[in-house]
């Protein structure tokens, strides 16, 4: 088939995605500019929203696809971006939960209708107004990317099934969601707890959901699924730790964004702290305990959360559990496909989780 | 068949779909009873979120299956709680767009979390942990809804074309309520802009969509769904324009909440305040201008505002225009069904659009 390595075949698969983009929304704008200035201006953000980025979520539903047997090519890079505009919703949400007003650089949703709002010199509280605006536009994303999976194509019958097994995750991402919101405030949180939310968010989210739905669109059974389940979730869960890894210790100029601070600062949910805590000794966890989670940390205190996850042994159990779980995903690949090309993409794929630099 | 009135046919309704509500909330309950207390918490509220209210949508939803020649009552009550759902969804998103915190009577979810925050002691900032929560719970909610759909039993190929057209309603909901938000702030809003955002958040959505999920599940053709959407269009702009004059010079009993003051302090978009406007002598123009969207107009103020609108004619050409709507909506009566006693079920419904009193 078309690609063996995975990070190619993600880099090829993020620029492809674009025009399919483009051609989806390009209607979309036709439609709403009869409607009124405002809600076209909400298609133009939205679309820019999803400009850049890995769109591994697209890459993988493509992938999962194949996998199955699908040959399809232009009705599936159709069906595709569904994941990847449900992500830009999630994403929207995300930052308006978490107070973030860049994303990528560009300001978000929230800040931009906030912005706009102080231009125009509307009364009253332009930040609610920014708040209220992209949480608006996040529920409309909703359903513009549902409108493009049923715009692919594919059959009706297969097209519910990708949305009823939406349904399920979905849910679930929220429900991760809220775990990953309560273990920020309440602190409350062990190795258990983190591995739920990775599983929620992250695994199923970003991973097995997307390859499902390729899947299912290329008319797969369940015990194929199953097996993509099980490869999905270990080295999706393998991700999140890896992801958490680098976000306290990866190179700043790679990932194009700070390391370190803002993880601490919102009292992120990882494996990292969650072992530090268990296995610093007193005066370190108490450090940690005082730190964790203040908005006001300094650059040198965050160098010695840094310091306190490396000597209490956590940075080696979160790397050593990330490549363990690789392996334990890797192992269902020759029931997957007995193709050597897509066995190659699918290992490559589990390796590129844990040795990416961004 | 089963009711003629239509005020009688929403009260059996709504009544009767607590229980189908409690069935299908049952299950979600057990299943994120294993993830987590506070997975299960959210399903909990959830349910309670849609205790008690009119649930006409779900109503119309049964209406327009009968209508269409469906006889499959119990699968009808099964899927007719999707419509619920989601409106739930869109009141959780509202209330925090609004920044109201009592709905009905009971703390929105947005205030239940803001105040289990301050009863735990999680330090930070209270009011965006219920705020960030209640956003979650809305996502939560959509895809709740859908899988009530996909659980009613009908076949995959019309509940898809149920999501297919809920894709464009729910889409154009979200612009709507754009529009409505812009209109707040801006202030800038005419008559047609008035009606564009009753038929997009109103008509469509709480009318002719239910109405249509119903027929497309009892398989009717496209032809009888544009005649639903006539019938709609017009009764549900009337529903939303006697609504707003409720929402001024209702009864306060028989509604059970505030009336005047609230649509006031919002600078809500409402016909009643474009024709005053539009018609007001130039000193009542002027008050009109300083205490529309102002929070901390008085009791004194309100009544001017109720008197200015009486006086100019506004509040006069609201009504008629309710009426004539009224009138249109009815004309195609005998074209959806010429079985008398449903064309007295469509009758009675369209009257009650303007003749309730809550």
């Amino acid at each position: 088939m078309i690609f063996v390595d995975a990070k190619l075949f993600l880099i090829e698969y993020a620029q492809k995605a674009e025009q399919y983009l483009d051609d989806f929304f390009a209607v979309k704008k036709r439609e709403t500019d009869k409607i009124s200035p405002v809600c076209r201006k909400m298609v133009d953000i939205y679309r820019d929203h999803l400009r850049g980025g890995k769109k591994a979520r697209g890459a993988l539903m493509v992938l999962g696809y194949r996998l199955a047997g699908g040959r399809d090519e232009e009705k599936i890079f159709r069906a595709s971006i569904y994941p990847e505009i449900i992500q830009s919703f999630l994403l929207i949400h995300d930052d308006i939960m978490d107070q973030d007003l860049i994303r990528r650089g560009r300001p978000t949703p929230q800040a931009f209708y906030t912005s706009l709002y102080r231009e125009r010199g509307f009364i009253g509280d332009a930040k609610h107004f920014g708040l209220s605006m992209a949480l608006d536009l996040g529920d409309f994303g909703i359903y513009l990317g549902q409108e493009a999976l049923f715009k692919s194509g594919f059959e009706k019958e297969k097209i519910a099934d990708v949305i009823a097994l939406s349904n399920k995750i979905y849910q679930e991402t929220a429900l991760g969601q809220a775990l990953d919101v309560f273990g920020e405030v309440s602190g409350e949180f062990n190795e258990d707890y983190v591995l739920k939310i990775h599983f929620l968010k992250t695994a199923q989210y970003s991973v097995t959901a997307p390859m499902q739905f390729g899947a299912i669109l290329a008319g797969a059974e369940q015990k194929f699924l199953n097996l993509l389940i099980s490869y999905g979730d270990y080295i999706g869960t393998a991700f999140q730790i890896y992801d958490d890894i680098l976000g306290l210790f990866g190179d700043e100029k790679s990932l194009g964004k700070k390391v370190g601070a803002r993880d601490i600062k919102e009292g992120k949910v990882t494996l990292l702290i969650v072992k530090a805590f268990e296995e610093a000794e007193k005066p370190d966890k108490m450090f940690l305990q005082r730190v964790y989670g203040n908005k006001k940390i300094s650059k040198k205190e965050v160098l010695k959360v840094q310091k306190i996850i490396k000597k209490s042994g956590s940075f080696d159990y979160s790397l050593k559990k990330s490549h363990e779980l690789i392996e334990k995903g890797k192992i269902f690949i020759p029931q997957i496909t007995k193709n050597p090309e897509f066995q190659n993409t699918l290992c490559s794929l589990a390796d590129f989780m844990i040795s990416r630099t961004s």
